[in-house]
């Protein structure tokens, strides 16, 4: 595992826990995981779990005790670890987004192609996927459970840059994280669109906004303040293949929102909506049902018939933000095993890398429709 | 007043009902109802309690004891009737929206200007301003309860039109209701937006679509379909004058949601949100507290200290929908009373309209960013 | 009408209402109202809309132009106005509690029960019955769709007593009140159990408890403090003849709780709940259903075919609080019209003031069972 | 460890993660894990994460390498086991309930309090305490954020009962656990109510309810029926030490309702309310505040100030029902390193045994009150 800071605190918790909860056909070991401090990533691998500790991922990437690579990394070293990684014949799972362009998410999807003849594996980390509300929604969808569908709409709304005096962390630089909310929080939504819908987005238009464009910069005396080079929102919209409304809207500045990513998708026959903040709810209404019995249901997704839970408690005993990790490697660990190709793909990851280019093309020319390049 | 469907019921309730509850300055009397069919007007007079009953509203213009005209027709005939009662020395209250053009709303705005010099006041119908939750929420906005304003959000979502067997009744008529759900629904939005906020729109994105656009025509035998010449759907953004972020969607096709009109503000202080499902609540988010105790907080808006609320029941015990007919017939009467001009104004009627129809405009060039004309 | 307070400004406005609402058999007028002090009562006759007022209110009865009366005073007096009503030959509606001891109940049983063979009929105000979310709940109770009952649980919470410095009224004396939350509150929640679940419950377990014993005297100067004769809150528990248990709460020093009046029913096939802070909707638990879909549903009951619901507005907008005046009026007048017995009877009215005797009772014998007298 | 099912992996989760995320003064090593079935254990041990596996609880408890027991069978067996463990000079961890009686649990504390004069630790596992919401109602209780409690209400609601057909199982059974939704769901709701409002219950009144008296014995013939020996429901009330009213409610046969422990503390001051089913919020209503901006607010217990999160993930990652164990693992170490006793105590557990059984006193005596005995 590349990086060992929040993304890859949680990637070692579903590591470590998934072979002692899903029944696997391989056992992951955890063998190495790649820092820039020497001292800190001696000390994180001891408390991740980690055998070894490496200072240069080119050295991981080496390793002979490595067949997958992790990489959590900030998007601006996603292209050359992960293209690295493949052609050293390891299977890859690379944090989102995919890349901070499309030309670099281009020529990572080359590689897993590359690497695909060769029996290799490549997925990008679209946890929510993986979060068993979703996966149900995305089941029922695919079981026609809402009909055609009509509108999807996304809010992926937090609120940690209200504050002014918030630092000029990395993901508020253009060099490191590529974009802002939109990268951050609308690579999410946008992936969760375009998989609950099983459709692409073909066109978008779009706006985006830095509120406050100077932070203080870390380190550095107070009142050294720095440029903020990504937005602190983004408002899009657009069009699905099948000509359905989808809009979007992703903020770090809505006071009092942590991490509610909402999600809704209205159909012919019926409707789904589903709020992070409560991870374990769907809420399902059914249109074809008499309407004096109608309305939106919480289906608390927790039976041992619903995705990924017939391996954790009894009903109505919850799961955290955490448990995604779990499942992505229990799906990445046997798609590995049975030799078929895990989702989502580094295609999957391209594509969402589209739509946020042609966002940013549109906030760019005063909101104009850009269609999205499809494959 | 003009018209007695669905509007006309709703306000009769309002000017039966406004006396009894509040004190006022000025006791309505309920002259007469206007409508084309004679035997449905005169059986509406009686139901709903208007003395008399008139087939042509020039004749209830015409009317000397008259002093007030209600118009609550469709659209595309406001203007004639409100500019015709407003020269015949009447005081006019408006349904939303103003009118169907922005032409017709501005003959609007010049004869309310007239009027307004010869002591008679005009009022376009935006009731929802008048629950008392929204009412709230304006008063804390003005108090800067939420800090400067980041993004507003508002969603309208009906699903009356997910069925394709619904007839093309007028309000499905370009000619009579002059666009769809923009009209109907986006007219409230955009008027709570720019109210709540206290800064008016001033450039539109928009995407607009009719997915059903044939239906049976009513009255026409089985199979008989017309054309579908309204949207069913938009989807809009845009800016608010201080550069704040403002997010449209409506829909007559969002299956399950009723009425779910819902308003969401975030400012650098605090937040705001409220769904017209659930009128009697409004939530708050105070971003000034610590953190450990901070959340969004269901404010029952039933406390006699809360707009419109003294009158009423004690705290708890909630009010419906057509409170807010009764609340703007109190706020209209006691302006006429004191020789203030009403709010909504016809000015602020038009400044929707005109959003709409940049609306339109920008839906019809690919969603290019249109500016909204300013008075 | 006798009595213009809270209850005397509801019932007023059902009575104003319903004929515009409704297609009646009966169209009511409001001949006089009733209250002690002359000026007063003039005021709110005017103000409400009764044609005469009456300071006493047996001249009141007398009158000819009165065939109903409505009793909306404090129970000490009901049985006194009821009897005296009855055997004038009018008919009665009279404000729940039905009275303040069982003896009073049972004679104003006896003597409905004699007016019932001249063709009066007597009501008892249970109007929570008539919210359209608890007509729709026993409706569905009644269908089977929760199956066998096996808990009720309702609580009704207020919380107008925290404040200690709240003066001794006389909803606070028991020689005007009777009791306390129990009587008040606990009126409505045994009525609803016992017409929710179609059974009567046949023995209680109690406590009750006066947290703030001395209180303000009105009228008196500052520091004059009387003390409170009637409960605070009380806690009871039983059992339905069916074997079900139920389980009670009532309180007015809830802190936050405003007018939470909240129903849950649990059966084999099914449950409903309900809270009066939201009362447009019903939570709706199938449990016949696959588990996987399944949970709770909120029905927004604002559908055309939901009780009561076919002449008031579209799907969605909702109704409030005072609503159910109006349809306890429709009700009420259709039964005199029909000839037929209108529902809650006294008889259901006594059935409560031996519930709350029973609890009163237990609380005072150790919370011992005591059996609830049948019938 | 003793036990390996539900609670057995669980618990082991909660060890395995605990010196992945929280800085301990002790790391905890996994040496063994005990249960009846060789080869069964010895698979759970390869699984769940330990060293070694035994068949017989003696060998576990004379082992060296252990240093720490953890309990986690059925409560029969709880007394037999933890006093042997603390006497071979083991500290102990018990699942609750601590025993199936109070004479049981009464040994257990002696026992306990020998071993702590040898520097031996006993906890009882009332994991629900270490819920970061309820562990933050419990500090806001302390720090007088409700004021004087009034009413603490908890109803701990499940349905898996509902069905006729589930199995006669080990919790079905009053040899094996003592009793049935009682000490199951009720020991976890009569230990928050006395942790949360901070003093014990002495006195109570219940009834108890076995709605389904025969099941299907697990590995007999189709058909088969055994009787059911312990109840279904049971519902209960009572007086906190201050004279607050306590209502407690709990049962398997709440249909929807799937681990539904909801809390909620009415005081002076203000109120809290919590859901198990929504474990990471607490709602909050703070009475201090103008009534016109009160309401009970969603507090997300994500933050880094909140009890436990500073080690976990950013704000809005909500955690599951399964890290309840970590904390629990996370406070027993740092007591054993430190020295002190660890809460809940032994002592905790009888408390709550004792309301138990007078529970069942006052069930089988007409329901009437039972003091409950104070140490």
């Amino acid at each position: 595992m590349v990086g060992y800071a929040f993304m890859g605190a949680a990637h070692s918790q579903g590591w470590r826990t998934v072979g002692r909860v899903f029944d696997l056909p391989l056992n992951p070991a955890m063998a190495a995981v790649c820092g820039r401090d020497p001292a800190a990533v001696r000390a994180a691998a001891g408390r991740l779990g980690w055998a070894a500790a490496e200072t240069d991922w080119r050295a991981l990437v080496a390793r002979d005790d490595v067949q997958l690579v992790d990489i959590c990394t900030p998007g601006a070293s996603h292209a050359e670890i992960a293209i690295a990684a493949l052609e050293a014949g390891k299977h890859v799972l690379c944090e989102k987004p995919l890349a901070n362009t499309v030309a670099e998410a281009e020529a990572m999807v080359r590689a897993a192609a590359e690497a695909r003849s060769r029996g290799q594996v490549a997925m990008v980390g679209f946890n929510y996927r993986r979060t068993p509300a979703l996966a149900l929604a995305r089941d029922m969808i695919a079981r026609g459970r809402v009909g055609t569908v009509r509108h999807v709409r996304v809010a992926y709304l937090q609120d940690w840059l209200v504050d002014p005096g918030f630092p000029l962390a990395w993901r508020l630089r253009r060099d490191q994280a590529g974009s802002g909310a939109l990268g951050d929080l609308g690579a999410h939504a946008v992936d969760l669109a375009q998989h609950l819908a099983g459709e692409p987005l073909v066109q978008v238009t779009a706006q985006t906004e830095t509120f406050t464009t100077r932070r203080p910069v870390p380190g550095e005396g107070p009142g050294v303040l720095g440029e903020v080079t990504v937005d602190d929102a983004a408002l899009f919209g657009g069009r699905l293949a099948s000509g359905a409304l989808a809009a979007f809207e992703v903020s770090r500045v809505a006071a009092g929102r942590k991490n509610a990513l909402r999600v809704e998708v209205n159909g012919t026959a019926g409707s789904l909506a589903f709020d992070l903040e409560r991870l374990n709810e769907l809420q399902f209404h059914d249109h074809t049902q008499d309407a004096a019995e109608a309305g939106f249901r919480r289906i608390l997704v927790t039976e041992d018939t619903h995705p990924y839970l017939d391996a954790w408690w009894p009903p109505g005993h919850g799961l955290g933000y955490e448990h995604t990790f779990v499942h992505q490697a229990r799906d990445l660990l046997r798609a590995i095993a049975d030799g078929t190709d895990p989702a989502p793909s580094f295609e999957d990851g391209l594509r969402v890398q589209r739509v946020l280019a042609a966002v940013e093309e549109s906030a760019g020319k005063n909101s104009v429709l850009i269609p999205v390049p499809q494959t």
